[in-house]
């Protein structure tokens, strides 16, 4: 086992991802209050590879959530190879994805994915990134998820959070609204810039944090008391992080396109999304000052 | 106005379809019990023309519903020239969108679209249709709407159904789903084989049966009960609704691609859609059968 460990393999990786999946269902479930479970579904890819999507429903402050490890190989698809310019290629791909909706409206919805990708012809790199999407937003928690990151980020490298900052201000953007969507995060990807073992280093301490920010997120949060008025909100607010993922997110258009596990691909999607022709938002309401932090280019801390 | 009627100007069609519009609204509130208002918004694009975009509101029947015409112009966008390989061009495009989502989940949901395009090199085409999605499919009611649009198709060309027809599974189609949207209807696109005023004629007509065929639908089921499973089910069909529109509808895609009034773009998008993680279905079940339904090349009549 040691001699895998030294050269960063691509079963190293693949080991490390499900063991985070592993511990962040453990101490979520224990978050969540101890009594829901995650369900888990195995499947397998015919081209090669398969995952585990584990989903939990109805839990006491998770309403819907999914956490998903999965490991494919094969042919590489055309529209990567296309994109990267290139002749044909064996790929391997894994990584652990997570989209977490909250019963209450006073607890943010968050995501996080972490993954590798390598080919045949020895090109790889990491990808990853986790955002927050709070229903309402609160300074203070802002600053503490923004801080948290930045502290993991530093560890490794000062450039990378003012550089992941941006760029998930940029990729989280809901362009038909003109609004983000949410108070960003850090998003990175094709990161191959170091020697592999120290990125991998960075995708860990990343995948690590995870659990310390959104279990405090929780706890803070989860009694606070909801109105008939702040549950319209959410399902607004809902309806947005569809139009966002069924719009432009990258892997969730990647995975449709190319055939595939759709209930996997949209775990991601929310209970009770709605839409209403023009929401009104009353001016200096809690929601106008939640509208006006979904812009990009805001420092937090 | 003689002179303008004979040679089917554009701005005949513009005002013919604001004529649609204003019936269709008056009608919706009668079948609707009569309470119900339409609230309108007027809307003019900086580049050229505008709309009038109505919304229906918690009516009694219907929960949401969106009536819409627009007539635009200006410089053609440059999607359209390079699809079409042609240089700079203006255009004119004129037309009426309707989706209606009612509370029952035993009415169906229905869309139609009808349109003109013209440019100033003289290519001219209208473009249209109507689909229905029901929440249930209930044999009658499937039969009932092919045959009144087959019957308005068979007034003006015997082709015209069985194509239409074709089109319209093909087009109002969830691939990522493997499944139709609903029971189809009539789609078509870029029609323009015989003279200007026939083909005119005959998008009047698809116009026309728009009342007749959903009021009917309307008095028929809204008054059957409906179960909290039969909601929760109504509200995952809206989920694929939402997925439809926001994957793979051309109109939708082209208006948030080319910085179209995002608010009429999106009143087609329900109230309360649902997502669960693998939403079991059990066999022999309504939902099972309605299901069952949902594949191209059923002949309904």
């Amino acid at each position: 086992m040691q001699i895998l460990d030294k050269e960063t393999s691509k079963n190293t990786i693949k080991h490390w991802f499900m063991h985070l999946q592993d511990h962040i269902c453990r101490d979520l479930v224990l978050a969540d209050g101890g009594n829901s479970t995650f369900k888990e579904d195995i499947w397998t890819r015919t081209e090669g590879g398969g995952g585990r999507t584990r989903t939990l429903t109805n839990g006491k402050i998770i309403e819907k959530g999914g956490v998903a490890f999965s490991a494919v190989w094969g042919k590489t698809p055309e529209k990567i190879l296309s994109a990267l310019k290139l002749e044909n290629a064996d790929f391997f791909a894994t990584g652990v994805s997570i989209v977490l909706h909250p019963h209450n409206p006073n607890v943010p919805i968050i995501h996080m994915n972490v993954r590798y990708f390598e080919m045949s012809n020895g090109i790889w790199w990491f990808g990853g990134g986790i955002d927050l999407t709070p229903h309402y937003v609160v300074e203070n928690d802002a600053r503490f998820f923004h801080s948290q990151l930045k502290n993991a980020c530093d560890k490794h490298d000062s450039d990378y959070y003012p550089k992941f900052k941006n760029w998930a201000d940029d990729y989280f953007f809901i362009k038909h609204r003109n609004e983000t969507r949410g108070i960003g995060g850090i998003f990175f990807d094709q990161l191959n810039n170091q020697p592999k073992e120290n990125i991998f280093d960075f995708v860990k301490e990343i995948g690590n944090t995870f659990i310390p920010i959104y279990t405090h997120l929780m706890k803070i949060n989860h009694e606070k008391p909801s109105a008939e008025n702040e549950k319209k909100w959410q399902a607004i607010r809902r309806g947005r992080y569809v139009e966002f993922n069924l719009v432009y997110d990258k892997g969730t258009k990647f995975g449709l396109d190319t055939n595939g596990r759709t209930e996997s691909i949209l775990m991601s999607m929310p209970p009770m999304a709605n839409w209403d022709y023009q929401f009104p938002i009353i001016e200096n309401s809690l929601e106008f000052k939640t509208q006006s932090y979904l812009k990009k280019g805001i420092e937090w801390i």
